[in-house]
């Protein structure tokens, strides 16, 4: 991954046309899977777009997954539903998917359509798991996952997740029109989760120049998109363009793997129960701030995506144009917790993150966060 | 495909900060397909990445295909070879893709792997095609073949393309020791004809953000790459980057489809028998010339990609720096043969090509092309 980077920078250098005398580069050396899906935006239409994948897929019993009946309505219209399954939990508990399954073998279903958000998703990767049956998810928030291979179930209060060709959604279907109803606070604070997507996919432990070149194509989606989806909340084009950087971020971060970011994150939610979304758009400007400096030539790529002179002043541009949540104290993390949390941060920080990991980066990095003190201080 | 970029030249406005008071875009409409292929970049390691993909695929008797048993041996020495097959013909002839077919059945392969150009991958390309047996591709040009599920017969000197998932090589093995055999000038035709593979996704007929962002990509790569390949033929830094970009552009075209550039080399290379990678070398700039003024948002991307103030310049200062060839009357082609070949392009002209296409258009293309006149002019 190291490798990667440092080849990646060379690039950089390449093109502003600096001379690297007597430099000698490290090898372009990676190996990236791009896995099979089929992904149509076609807002206003989700409708007619899932009804043709459906028939592309061969189906003809359709178990719909859908927690509000009402939005799924138009989007199922043209399809020949079996049933509609609606007992959908948070974080898939593993009884919650056993009964899914069992209804898609009661109903003979041979396809699985969900219109949701990564819960739904989620549960319908269950039910593909264990039965194989192709999926055509339509997101209805940012989360993603309908871009990945990756499954979770949780048992006993233990989430256990994997990677499973027969878990990626066959299609995906975004149409714009059924993100008119998501809140412009949660849409923010989604939209900068996809965007974390992005910025730790540069450096994520199996980051490729495919990944960077998908996620810096998302940065750029995603700043376009979320200030209109702040300024017009009930336009489609602000939507549109934050489901397709919402789309780049989860490719290349399933391929590239969780950086120190996300790892970071990971500990605070799971230890102190914070909101997801909001912990990812708090914590990234102040790993930015860190891991940037180290890797000038993928700051200056990202720099080129965000339209400013550094991906941290990008960044933090965004986060103001769109009111983001700013600091951990205001997401209710009690300042005594920041020192336990320090640990397991280090032992999950990623071995070759651009700088090295220490006691002191991680504290300094909670503080800041905690305090929401502005990341370049 | 016009709504796509109309859409795209929206998401550069938003970026650059220019508003767009009272202007209704398009919406982004598209469906994109993403193939599933594993790619690997491996210096100096082909072998041992053959051996391990081919175990991936659980192959244990391999046919290799290639025309340089020489040069193919170091890839092939970790391999069970059930029979080395070097009966490689340009274009692939029918009856050449039936003695493979027929060999692949004699020694009972479950794996192909091919080690060479264009014409060793698409015969390992037309045995996939009736066998359905899984390809690993070890290019050695610039040709991207290995990257698509295109392949191609000729019977009686008429050549039949189609598009089949069974002949996408399920792994590509990138080796650019393997590349520094190929001489200086082949390399850069063969480069540029890569460029114009990212050039034409731009706008091709299906051209959607996904090819485009790719293309950029590639554009990208292959600036770095091939004045590198130029300055040190022997160095393996140019070869892999450009190696990188021609994928790219190969992933890029074969979903976006042949715009105005391919439509008018595959007239001029039907009809006149001229080399094809420079006959693209030669053209490209008065397509871009033609094209770009009129989608200025693809135009910025693009430029930025190159490294310079517009499209046009960066590519001619691309050409210089390479020595590209610079006009069809240097490739051989008779003056009095260019009228013949305006109706033709007429007629193959994609309909939505950012200007319209009009003789008078492709009669002062053709001219400027076939005297090199400075393409801005």
């Amino acid at each position: 991954m190291a490798i990667g980077i440092r080849r990646e920078r060379r690039v950089a250098l390449a093109l502003t046309a600096v001379d690297d005398a007597g430099v000698t580069p490290e090898p372009l050396r990676f190996a990236h899977e791009t896995l099979p899906q089929r992904v149509r935006f076609a807002p206003g239409d989700a409708g007619e777009a899932v009804a043709e994948e459906v028939r592309r897929l061969g189906g003809t019993r359709v178990m719909a997954i859908a927690t509000n009946p009402h939005r799924a309505a138009p989007v199922l219209a043209g399809l020949s539903v079996a049933v509609l399954h609606s007992d959908v939990v948070m974080h898939v508990p593993l009884a919650v998917a056993e009964r899914a399954r069992s209804v898609a073998a009661e109903y003979d279903a041979d396809v699985v359509v969900s219109v949701g958000g990564g819960s739904t998703t989620g549960l319908a990767k269950a039910v593909a798991l264990s039965t194989g049956l192709p999926v055509v998810a339509v997101p209805t928030t940012y989360s993603g996952s309908e871009a990945t291979d990756v499954w979770g179930l949780t048992e006993d209060g233990r989430k256990t997740t994997g990677v499973d060709p027969r878990v990626l959604p066959r299609a995906i279907v975004y149409d714009a029109r059924l993100m008119l109803g998501l809140p412009v606070e949660t849409s923010v604070a989604s939209g900068l989760n996809a965007l974390a997507h992005c910025v730790d996919s540069m450096w994520g432990p199996r980051s490729d120049p495919i990944d960077r070149a998908l996620a810096l194509e998302g940065i750029r989606a995603l700043c376009a998109g979320l200030p209109r989806v702040v300024a017009d909340p009930r336009g489609l084009e602000g939507r549109e363009q934050t489901l397709y950087g919402a789309y780049l971020a989860a490719v290349a971060f399933a391929s590239a793997g969780s950086g120190l970011h996300h790892k970071i994150c990971h500990v605070l939610g799971g230890r102190f129960d914070l909101p997801h979304a909001e912990t990812h758009a708090v914590v990234l400007p102040y790993v930015l701030a860190l891991n940037a400096p180290a890797v000038p030539e993928l700051d200056a790529r990202m720099a080129q995506a965000f339209g400013a002179d550094s991906a941290l002043a990008g960044l933090e541009a965004l986060r103001r144009e769109v009111g983001a949540p700013r600091s951990l104290a205001a997401l209710g993390l009690a300042e005594r917790d920041l020192a336990s949390a320090v640990a397991p941060i280090l032992e999950a920080a990623p071995a070759d993150n651009p700088v090295p990991v220490t006691a002191e980066v991680v504290e300094t990095l909670l503080r800041h966060a905690y305090e929401g003190t502005g990341p370049d201080a």
